[in-house]
Formats: structure tokens, sequence, C-alpha cells
């Protein structure tokens, strides 16, 4: 039998990792903040000769898995191309945050996203979440981004440290925050009420933001499940926040409350 | 002498657009969006059968320019690859805007963007600046992201309607700002005022926010040309705000004291 090449062997190697449920990290950055995070279970590392020596000893060290090191030109880690890897690839499983019990337990801000599926959005608001101090972003397993490479450049660090909880049901989950004593605020451009009034009505109760993808929104089914809809008032007649503008500014307007 | 390739042709092209300060706008959105309005100066407009037939024929009469109907596998466009346009494109003239003391002189709030050269970063400061009611954004000509196709789509229409002004000198046209009236807050994590606080003490004056690049931040001189130097209060010892969202956030602040 002929040998594979090695282009089929990546792309095997990279749907067994779907299946095992496991993600590639890369770029140095990202591969860094994941070797020394200790929640981190690690599984593979490859770097370039030159990846290693700038990421340094420590960091290679605190991650307990010897690297394999490779070549620039053959670099073997099945990513997508054109992803910006620097020479520094992980394979690692994702991080287990709990349940949204637990994490609702902690009484901080929540954020449910309802459908946002563009890795950018999604790490640009575990980065302000993280920020204004958010006990999780939650969003359903399927129509959310996955833990992705993409995702954890954007998410800048984030993504190692802000709780980011994919579950079964969105809807399910809200419930579950309104039970341990949540608000759940859905935002909608169309709403009467803003978001401002709704928090000076609401006082110090722990409050949970519902976003949903830019154009279709939220779904009937959460916006049901929302206590309240409100919306962020606007000065023009034109235009529209990007989604995790948006949700950096709600976060904001709760942080500041 | 032989006839020179296509490839080259193209390269050229865009060589002589970029000399002659036009931009290639792609995509169907961005491309109705400058069809559409009456500020735009259009050069020549490519689009395939379809896009043509998705356009409609009122864009494209508003235009008031007959398209070049193009093969898709062959769109003449110089475009960067990868850049998803939708079989339409549009050569046009970056929208004049006036100078500094013009959009000073509205007293709406203003935005001076430091050394941001991701057009998506910009993009989204666009968007927000729209929504907040903002009057210009402006940013030195060298060391920003120039009004490019990419720049037009994630801007999402804003960059038809909200004044981007490209200066040669971003302390100057700061000087400009403040002998209007505005008093240029400087938005600095390692400041001790906040920015809420700032905004409590000025009342109703005219306010410009000042922004630098993720890393760098605002250079020496742009911040000895602020009155203040003000920062967003982070709940966390670690993360960061992406810039867009620092400027979604800050526009909030200033559009609802």
């Amino acid at each position: 039998m002929a040998k594979k090449p090695a282009w089929v062997v990546e792309k095997e190697r990279g749907r067994r990792a779907a299946a095992a449920e496991t993600v590639w990290l890369f770029g140095l950055h990202a591969v860094r903040d994941a070797l020394v995070n200790p929640r981190r279970e690690r599984l593979r590392l490859i770097l370039t000769k030159n990846a290693a020596d700038r990421l340094g000893p420590e960091a290679i060290a605190a991650g307990g898995i010897a690297p394999e090191i490779a070549d620039p030109r053959k670099f073997p880690a099945p990513l997508d191309p054109g992803s910006v890897h620097q020479g520094a690839a992980l394979e690692a499983r994702p991080l287990d945050w709990g349940g949204v019990e637990d994490v609702a337990a902690q009484g901080r801000t929540l954020v449910f996203l309802d459908r946002v599926t563009d890795p950018h959005n999604v790490g640009a608001v575990l980065r302000s979440a993280e920020v204004f101090g958010a006990g999780a972003v939650i969003a359903p397993a399927r129509q959310s981004a996955p833990e992705t490479g993409a995702l954890a450049k954007t998410a800048s660090g984030a993504l190692e440290r802000q709780p980011y909880l994919r579950v079964k049901n969105l809807a399910d989950a809200m419930e579950t925050a309104r039970k341990t004593g949540f608000v759940l605020l859905g935002l909608d451009g169309a709403a009467e009420g803003t978001l401002a009034g709704a928090l000076a009505e609401l006082a110090g109760r722990p409050v949970a933001l519902v976003l949903g993808a830019e154009g279709p929104g939220l779904r009937e089914k959460t916006r049901e499940t929302c206590d309240r809809l409100v919306r962020i008032p606007f000065a023009g007649p034109f235009g529209s926040l990007n989604v995790s503008n948006a949700a950096a500014v709600a976060l904001y307007a709760v942080s500041t409350r």
C-alpha cells in the first residue's frame, strides 16, 4: 500500500483532534498563556527552534510537556492555512470551568451569547468580560465559536483566565442563572427601555446580559426567556454596534452602576 | 514586444489607483452604500451579472456610472487576494469631510486615533462613532488605516456617513480642536483619574477622546497635547480592552453623561 501523503495524515490528525475535543492553540502569546496556565491540560507542543528560543525555558518548563522541534518549512500542526502561528502550536483540552450553577453562584455579571459564531467577536467579548470582572461568557455548544486558536489569539490571553462555557441549551442555562437570583437583560435595539434605566431600577441585583448575533439578533426562545429587553441609546438613525462593542458598553454600564 | 500578462496589468492599475488616491471598495453592502451616497465621487464600477442583479437597477442608477459586467472567474478589480468581493467592486475617491476646524465647529464629540493601523479596528470605531453621534474620527495620514475596502466592510456603512479625517499632524489637529473649546481626554490605562470622573467635572463641555494603538499606546507628543489622561476602570489585574471596545465604552460614557 502506498504511504499516505503528508497532507492526508495532517487532515486526519485534525479530524481526530476535533473528535477528541482537543484544540490547537497557536501563536507565541496564546501558546505561552496556555503553557503557564495550571488549569490547562496539554497534549502536544510543536515549536520551531526560533519559537522555542523566544518562549524561553521557563514557559516551556511550566508546560510540563516536551516540545517537538519542527522545521518551519514543514510545520506539522494541523492549523488552518494562513494561521499566523509564529512557529508555536499547542494541542490542549478545552478548559473545564464547571457548570452554569458554579459560575452563577459567584454572583458576578454573566454574559450570554446567542449564536455569535465569529471567533473574533467572541474573543473580544472574552477580553471585555475579563476586564470588567464578569463571571462567565456562556454560549450554546452548537452555533457558537468553538475554543479555537483564532479565538484564543483575539482573546489575547483572556481565554485562559475568563470562564467560557458552551452549554447544550442556552435557555436552560439562562433559567439556571435566574434561579440563582440573576435578572436577565436582553439587548435589543428595538426595546423601549434603556440599559441604564433598567440598571438604575435594579439597584445592586446581579445581572446577566444576553446578546444575539448581528443581523438576526436574539432567537425568539432566548428573547422570551429574558426578564427585560433593553437598548443602548443611539444618537443617530443609522448604524448599529458590532456585537463585541455592544457587550463592552453593556459590561461597562453594569460595572459602573 | 510581448503583451503584458493580466496580473501585471492589474498590479499596475492598483498602483495607479494608490498614486491617484482612489480606493477600491468591494462587497455588495459597501458598494451599495457608496453608490447611493451623493458625497461619493465614483470612477469605475465592476460587477458580475449576479452581483448586478442583487444590487438592483435602483442602486446602480443612483451611482450614475455604467457598470462593467465581469466574468466571476476573471474578476478584474485590483483587490487583495482573499477579499470577499461578492462580485462587486467600485473605484472611488476618498470622501472629503473638510478640515478639522469644520468638524470641530459642530461641537460634537471627536475621536482622535494615534497610530491605529488595523482597518478592522478603525472600521469598528467608525461604527461606534456614528452610533453615539460623534462629529468625526481623526487620524494621522501616515500610521493610520487608509480608507480601504477592508475598512469599509468592517465599518458596515459607517464609512459613507461618519466623517473620517486623515490629517498631516495629529497634535496640530488636537490643538485646533482645543482652540474651538474641546477638552482633550487621553485614554491611558495607567492614568489616575477615571473617564467618568472627568466627564462629571467637565459638565457639558465638548470632549475629544484620544486613543492610542494597543501595546504602544499614545505617543509622547500626543500624550502631552492632551488636557487630561483618564482611564476606564478595570475590575481585574489582567487583560486590556481592544481599542475599538475602549472607544465604544468611552463614546457611550460621553453620550450618556
